[in-house]
């Protein structure tokens, strides 16, 4: 027998080929340890997917209005075929010289302001967010680092440090450089113009400047996907950036998942918003699954960060990862998908509107393209969250074969951002299904 | 014109198929930043590979003595097929249920011992080691965290710090946390029992104590491979263990590059060494070269992490990831890699004797398995460092169509950490070529 035969001792018959519901948990429990969450109450189990399909171990098929990593679709053709190719003809590191690099940077940094012109591909949003941190304490001497309180930046020692809803009990003490300002909320408490928002930033930057941290950076989603996709007015950033600006601070713009024309009125939302980030960050739906994020800054930045740190990332910007990120640009020209996404989202807004007539658990209908959704609340003149009820209306969907969640401070936004080639057909099984579930659930508190 | 063809005004024609050499150097700079550096003075530029072969641009074949990342060869049918077949069925994350990574996390803890039986999948070592500190703070309740001085162990804000050698210009005061060993050298201070090296560990444990820091964790790759491989025999990481069980810290075992068979005696290194750690972290060859990397621990560890802190890794663990890694070991296991590294490494290092007999400029021959090399020194007396000339003769053996490297605290240890199906052929060419190259070199010095 040989050294590994012996050392790979697993029996293999041990393995089934799908394990029941009930034994897929026990063996996550079992593997990856306690309390790792799953969605749902009752799990899904899904095994095969397909543009905006997913399909479980049974058989059954549902509707996916959830997941914005697979952007151009589950196992799009074009991605499929990109990562194959290259995968069967090279894959290694960026100590050698390759074209795939190039060309997606190049092509990237095209759809961008000229002083975006230069990046770092990494495996993750994380990555690239723990690396654009670094930057600003580069460029500005500083370590104050500024977000919004219920947003979420990634895993990482230093980055898990921006969730403060989220606070990891461990952490190497770096919460002493964060700080945290509430964020915009245009249903509850308007700031149509955006200075508000940009006073308590400033606010934020005066007092991390007087206990001696120094600013360094404000970090957020320029169109805050995670604290409920206020219905902010384009422009809404600019007397932001103008306070980060005159305190010498960097403006990260994280659009890990507003990117990608996401809002379907523009490519990114950092321009949707009116300003232009110094450093902006990317990841999950870069390469449709592939593990790939990135930073893209100006020269002098990335330069001044290189400085006396030889950054290198062994899996970043391989081949592969390249070839599928360039697929992922390619099809979302090909196939027009940033003008599906507003088409699809101002008739899914629509719908949503008319439906706010008929539910009055509807309070405010929000969104831009295909992230969109509904503040579900008590009562209108309360507009007190119905945490609870939107987790049963997101379970009685999930029962009904349409998968979506919820965010937002109170965790009562409807979450609504399937893959961009999402149709007006699959909006209205969507909101046809919604229609009878909150009619349903209304009838039977 | 379609909003994206706007945004993506980027002239196709602009792309060459191909960049000459200088246009890919030149454009290096322009997208990715100024000081991103290549290897050898005349960088190679590889467009195609297979098993152990790379070709560039030109149709030119080079030997791979390098890469430890494509572990079991270059575009390994076996790997690509599982990645092609599940990005093309199912490519999500870890909310929902799936066999494929609880089969995987399976497999790779039944090679280990039962301790190590619960597993966090990353992207990249990086974010395994980055896991793997924060479970030792969170185990501990101390921060201290001791490494050996010339070593490696990722990139993000908090592992970067490991890196003596490297040391980040920024880091958000991370630095004081971090206190240095002398990395063992069996050639110029040896240190056969590994009892030295225990000491000194402990020495930085009583003074990370004595601060008031605290001593949270051992961080070490158990061969050394960075730090130039020194000839310790079996069981040498005894005493060290004891030292940090005795002073209540966590062992972690950094396996990125020392595991996966590596070494042709063990899977692990860490069972060469005679230890078992507490965490053991895992990347580069995992998954032949597919972002992934990992944390195993026991389950009580994971979840003590866990504890008041949700992780959760987006790409980490997907369908696609797992199948790739479950392909590695499946290939490990079929073609019998780990036995063929112990005879070839065998052979390679008889080879590497017998022209030291040759050569005087040959001062020392280590390894095991397939990391081999040689130390180059000046005189043999002195041992002093031929650091130049090593990388003389690397940038010659480019010229001749064998690529690899060198590494050791002075650099001038020839680093030949080749994927796993090298064969007592290809040694026997790295080697005729290398007998020429320090014939040549000697003589026209």
């Amino acid at each position: 027998m040989s050294v590994l035969t012996a050392l790979l001792h697993t029996n293999r018959k041990r393995f089934k080929l799908a394990r029941t519901t009930k034994e897929l948990i026990k063996d996550r429990a079992r593997f990856l340890g306690p309390n790792v969450a799953t969605f749902y109450e009752e799990p899904v189990h899904i095994v095969r997917a397909e543009g905006v399909w997913l399909w479980d171990a049974d058989g059954r098929k549902y509707l996916d209005c959830y997941n914005n990593v697979p952007h151009v679709g589950h196992c799009n053709p074009r991605v499929v075929d990109a990562i194959c190719r290259q995968a069967s003809t090279l894959n290694t590191h960026t100590r050698y010289l390759h074209d795939g690099i190039l060309n997606y940077v190049e092509k990237l940094t095209a759809t961008m302001a000229a002083s975006l012109n230069t990046a770092i591909l990494t495996c993750t949003g994380s990555e690239a967010n723990d690396i654009a941190l670094r930057m600003a304490e580069a460029v500005t001497g500083k370590r104050g680092i500024i977000a919004t309180e219920s947003t979420y930046h990634g895993n990482t020692s230093l980055v898990s440090q921006l969730s403060k809803s989220n606070v990891p009990s461990v952490g190497f003490g770096l919460d002493q450089y964060f700080r945290f300002v509430e964020a915009p909320d245009s249903y509850r408490n308007p700031d149509p113009d955006g200075k508000r928002f940009a006073q308590s930033v400033a606010a934020q930057i005066e007092a991390v400047e007087r206990e001696g941290t120094g600013f360094a950076a404000l970090v957020i989603c320029p169109f805050f996907l995670n604290e409920g996709f206020p219905d902010n007015p384009d422009g809404w950033l600019i007397p932001t950036a103008e306070a980060v600006r005159k305190a010498g601070g960097i403006l990260i713009c994280d659009e890990v998942q507003s990117g990608f024309g996401r809002t379907g009125t523009h490519l990114w939302a950092h321009e949707k918003m009116g300003i232009s980030p110094d450093i902006l960050t990317l990841g999950k739906p870069m390469a449709n699954g592939h593990p790939v994020g990135g930073v893209v800054a100006n020269a002098d930045i990335v330069a001044e960060f290189r400085k006396g740190y030889g950054y290198f990332n062994t899996f970043g910007g391989n081949p592969v990862s390249c070839a599928a990120a360039m697929a992922v640009l390619e099809e979302l020209e090909g196939a027009d998908l940033v003008n599906n996404a507003k088409t699809v989202g101002d008739y899914a807004r629509g719908r949503l509107q008319r439906l706010k007539e008929r539910h009055e658990m509807i309070g405010d209908v929000r969104g831009s393209g295909l992230i969109f959704g509904a503040e579900l609340v008590l009562g209108r003149t309360t507009k007190e969250p119905a945490s609870a009820f939107t987790d049963r209306v997101i379970n009685e969907m999930r029962q009904r074969g349409i998968i979506h969640s919820k965010l937002g401070r109170h965790k009562n936004t409807l979450k609504i951002r399937p893959p961009m080639p999402f149709s007006v057909e699959n909006a209205d099984l969507l909101f046809d299904t919604l229609d009878d579930v909150l009619g349903q659930l209304t009838a039977h508190p």
